[in-house]
């Protein structure tokens, strides 16, 4: 199918947006990115992977982990109290917002992909711990990547805890509403971790492949999460995945996709393959500004678009 | 494929939610409709219609005339123009808000699906004149639908052009922020008209079917629309053709379709077949809930959602 | 009391800050106003007059003119009545905000000095047509003014007509949720021509005076409107009367007065003397910056706060 | 001047209301309170005392701390330091709500009144540590009305710390915007103490007195707090002193005026006397609803707006 060399070529244009964003430094660990970088691979369902850029480049999740975590708690609880918890709905706020949490009642974050609807996940991943449910959640991050190696940034995850007063004001407000009740501290730290893991583009790429192939890794045959799951992750990425740019990016691109402030971006295209993206120069939405040039490019060129 | 008597089992199913919704009654000429009726016609390729209800009665297009005009205006615009004045994204607001366009800068209205987008779409209609507008529109309408008996209803469109002052106040807004520049009274005029064109399931069945297959008409070959502005109609039809339940419908049902407070719903199924459905009980959010309902029946039975 | 020579060198010190403002230019006929003319008058109880600067330049009501027609149509259909269709309570938000409208239940104008709130009270002067109903306030104002000889600006009148297009707005807006009921071009007319009322300073300072004596005439002994009336009419100017920096103007001011985008500005110092300024340089809120700040030398120097 | 039996006569007036009211119940501690209570003094510049109700009831002051709290630290920084981390207009939002945070650019609570801008004035309070700085706070309470003895409920203040999640959600959300910087729970210790503090009605009243004194002590003739900063203190009591219904308070009673949920009110007669009422039944916006009818009835009888 695709070449390794027109994908070099792709990346070597998408790469000339790098100019117009720039790097997250409000989480200071991400501000040492180069917003220049730009990796990308595709893994398809025979195995073969295509890839360009530095593909040995760790990205930590940040919000890519929501759409993963959605899917483990998912699996644990049922759709039916998950959504008791978090809507289903988009809005054209950013994703830090707190005030649309007033205006609603009652005051259930409107979806899962917003700091909000993903703190109140992640608060539902069950364990006796904290410790035991970050293996958890980390055990499925392997498992889905098919990598048992990967781990977490002891520094990113230290980082965003001791700065993340804004999504502490979140929980709280969650907790006033009953949408949470555990220790704030305790569930910042698992978030903070689970926003912190890292893997490279090639990771990525398997756990899309996962998504794209309705949660059955093709090479062990294993279903690893319920097809009605990998439905709903997929849902939600496209509307609401990549911010609140997720409108304009399921028109121009039309990929599920799951974007992170740190400039890495997970896609699925359904039945075909998963793309794994790094490219830490961000628009002023949060998403990776060549990563989404890239996907633009891929998705024009081949028709990649589910619409 | 679907048999009839199987399409009637569904009806028969979907109609015992009727007792759950209320007619429109904000618009006068809509309170009459009788909240239990309910018909469905699903229109496929090869030129079948199979059919359930009094397929005899006609519904108002309302919402649903939204996604036509959007069609009309990107083919005599292009996209570029287009969206200049109205954005891409899904918003957590009512339909008819305006709040939140004092809040973003410029006031450009979020997307093509809530009013405000609307009017701006409806304002590009080209023409002369307010009636040659309309006839540009209706031709349309009736070339997706293969039926030139289409027309509208006066009692509806006279009805609403009464009563329309939310429309009027999101009209002078837009106008204060210059995203349309004509007489507001016209434009209403125009729009109430466009909103009151009406047709039966089996018409917005055929309408559906196009956007499907992708804006070619199966029967005549023609392109009535370039692919893309198929492509696009679609993507907004999932991301906000539900009103706020767009999020919802997306991940319990997953077919594009755009709703109407009348009570009509247009689905595409892509590269099968298109729906359309009239039952006037509406929810709180102004969608059909029978329709709801029954194309949930569907959805899950015949495995639809394009997720 | 104060001395000509003393207010002239006020003056000189006020005029320093015309730099930092400008002339209203969504007005397109306001937009002639020249910054650095600064004006002001103020009218004691025993009939003296104090001015300085050019006391012949006239400047429109704006939105002085809306504590004038609400104590026209308090006199007209008492409290009750009148709070039945406009709040009391200020809002952080600007003079022509329409989100806070949809957020509250009912969509009530949360006060009578916010454009909204405004439309509501011109809508209650009683009239058998629009003609009837300015002169009806015409008389009030000339009568409050000690001058048959007042008029309004036909000029800006017709200017405002022709742009008010965010008026219109909250007018269609106010008319959904039946708090005004009449022709919104008719009450557009009367508006603007209200706002076009024009007089001197020196006008605006008899008027103040008015409220400052209880709404008792100190030259004809006339009580003009009943102590009530512009008990609350004073109220109004100190916790909404300067737009959204009444708050501060209170703090740092703390006398009773109503701004306009003309540049005026109507002050009553209770028990004591009414003020009137012309200074058409004005800050972001839409206060005159000029004015706000002869007003502070004023107060500080002569303690004139009422707090 | 007002005798006994005449208040005790306005008393059981008022106290007809309380059927419409409720305690507060969202702080467990206050929820055990009496509705039908209700106690006033009125202390007057001379040094009597007429009082009526049971006056040994004790009272948390609750939000009516936001107004001595800002005295103290006026005093300690300066009008210019303050207002740098707080501003001076009303809102028409709730005391608690934290929406109008996100929509102001910078994010500075608007009023030091609404809970977000009282933490912020607390978080002002110097010491070297949590107990310092609430021992100050209590000596300059102490001193205000001239009770040494006074003291902080550890029940109340436990309750609240305890379950207080709205205000850390808005600390953090300050700490965010660099409103504050210390420790949240440090804050919330002493914020919670501050709201504890306990007295009766007629030590809220001659604290009331040194407000209408100007902040003189007439019995010691000590100038507890400057002029300037005892007359911002009045300005805001009636710009923002009873919560969303202060513009209503001043229009229909006049008087500065602080509220809190414990049923408490605190108000000072410019001159002349000061009132501290204790009535734990609310109206839906916080206020003592048989002290706010006391208060109109002792404003409407002896005329004491001071509009």
């Amino acid at each position: 199918m695709y070449s390794k060399s027109e994908l070099e070529q792709f990346v070597k244009q998408a790469k000339q947006y790098a100019r117009y964003g720039k790097v997250a430094d409000y989480i200071p660990a991400l501000g040492k990115a180069n917003p220049n970088d730009l990796s990308i691979a595709i893994y398809t369902r025979d195995g073969s992977v295509i890839a360009a850029g530095d593909t040995t480049d760790k990205v930590t999740l940040q919000s890519i982990s929501k759409i993963i975590a959605l899917a483990l708690v998912l699996i644990d609880h049922g759709e039916k109290e998950v959504f008791q918890k978090v809507g289903m709905e988009p809005t054209g706020d950013p994703f830090h917002s707190i005030a649309k949490l007033e205006e609603v009642q009652p005051a259930k974050p409107l979806n899962p992909m917003i700091n909000a609807g993903a703190l109140a996940v992640t608060h539902m991943i069950s364990g006796a711990s904290v410790n035991e449910r970050f293996q958890r959640l980390l055990q499925f991050v392997r498992k889905l990547a098919g990598n048992p190696e990967i781990s977490y940034s002891k520094e990113v995850a230290k980082s965003e805890f001791e700065t993340a007063f804004l999504n502490r004001s979140l929980c709280y407000f969650l907790k006033q509403h009953g949408i949470i009740n555990e220790d704030v501290e305790e569930l910042m730290d698992l978030y903070t971790k689970q926003c912190a893991i890292e893997m490279t583009c090639i990771d990525l790429a398997r756990i899309g492949l996962v998504f794209a192939m309705d949660g059955r890794d093709p090479f062990t045959d294993e279903q690893i999460m319920p097809l009605d799951v990998a439905r709903i992750c997929k849902t939600f990425m496209v509307t609401c995945g990549m911010y609140n740019a997720s409108g304009e990016f399921a028109i121009k691109i039309g990929i599920p996709a799951k974007s992170g402030v740190s400039g890495g971006i997970l896609a699925a295209v359904p039945g075909r393959f998963g793309i794994g993206i790094f490219g830490p120069a961000l628009d002023d939405k949060g998403n990776s500004i060549t990563g989404m040039k890239l996907l633009e490019l891929l998705s024009k060129t081949y028709s990649l678009s589910i619409f």
